[in-house]
């Protein structure tokens, strides 16, 4: 029964996020209907679950599968089921301890702020605009305290039981071509933790939060602490690294 | 009675072109409509007509208003009612002679061709996707003959009795960020030429045509002598010059 992987992306706008949910098209449910074409029956195992609204470029998944299947033409096939919105790069055997979710050591999202008085049209769907002038110096000192191992109770969507330590290896902000894009690595994330970590840094580039009580944020270990969180369409499952 | 200046964008992907068109949502309707509960009944000149699916990023229309207008204010209120597939980016007096039509001196457009045999979801609106490789150099050579006076009858759709003739002062294909990128400035463009001129680069980057005949179908100054038009999506007006 060999192990499959799945490299993939997909424009989250129309979609109820990535996972199965009655009565609302999601990612999960409109890539596995396809597959389902290919293989029969199979369970999928995904790296990230995104929220409503919230993009993916690499976004990666594993199932099993009794059938040996010609990799090139299943991402063919699949790319031809799922439309427009989703795009398959690559399907291919891996080893049979593979899974997307416990196998991956690092995820990568990005996050883009618009940060002038206008939003250009064609950019509203893949950016956030903030009209307020943003300090990035400020946004980065607060990014820098996220940074090593921490109880980000704060900063999740708490499902009751489940731990929210968390390691962030990377969380920096760049000017990019007229955007601030947020780049946060980490070995995985709660839910609702890039978005929240994201409000908080533009809550200090506005100068409404001092970045130096950060730590006292992360310290709190309650959700109410945090200030909410950024919306999803401005940001994006950048890479998922093994 | 004063006369304005509104510099503005859209993403066309909504719209059915700019002008007004009985029974559908076009670009013109909504601003006039925008604009009529400011200033009262209006008649709007507007510099480039696109097409449905078209967008702009430097668009110009030009009103008379027998009323003083606050312009900053004027320029706030219309982005309010417009929504966010439009943004008004300034409003204001320009001398009684300037026609936003009539006064242009050239126009430029923008065409953007992802050229991967993926496409990245997030971008389908706004860019086309040609999977076949294309040679760059052929694609400029083809355009290079589009530069100088010519009748583009081959390249428009026509208007009986009005002129084809035009004047293309740039029109070249440049390598940016994974995209191909097609920059072509004109005095003005008849209807469907930028797409009908990306054509026939396209298809001289495919090897399906040589770029050496482009001469010829100009020449032939018949519709049938060109490869029809790219697709809309691709297209913006980037920049109005006066």
């Amino acid at each position: 029964m060999p192990t499959y992987r799945l490299d993939f992306g997909y424009d989250g706008s129309g979609f109820h996020g990535y996972a199965v949910q009655a009565g609302v098209r999601t990612v999960q449910a409109v890539l596995e209907e396809a597959l389902f074409r290919i293989t029969g029956p199979v369970t999928t195992v995904v790296a990230g679950r995104t929220d409503a609204g919230v993009h993916t470029r690499g976004q990666v998944v594993s199932f099993w599968c009794d059938r040996e299947l010609d990799t090139e033409r299943t991402a063919r096939s699949l790319n031809k089921m799922v439309g427009d919105e989703m795009v398959v790069r690559s399907c291919r055997v891996v080893p049979d301890d593979f899974d997307a979710r416990f196998s991956a050591r690092s995820r990568t999202y990005r996050y883009r702020v618009v940060n002038n008085p206008l939003l250009d049209p064609l950019e509203r769907h893949v950016v956030w605009h903030v009209p307020h002038p943003l300090d990035l110096d400020a946004m980065n000192a607060a990014a820098s305290h996220f940074i090593g191992l921490h109880d980000f109770a704060s900063f999740c969507r708490r499902a009751e039981g489940r731990s929210t330590e968390r390691t962030v290896l990377r969380a920096q902000w760049e000017a990019v071509d007229g955007h601030l894009v947020f780049d946060v690595c980490a070995t995985s994330f709660c839910r609702q933790m890039v978005r929240s970590l994201v409000a908080v840094c533009v809550d200090a580039g506005r100068g409404k939060l001092d970045p130096h009580t950060v730590p006292d944020i992360i310290a709190a270990r309650d959700r109410n602490a945090a200030r909410g969180a950024a919306p999803p369409h401005g940001l994006i499952l950048w890479e998922v690294k093994y």
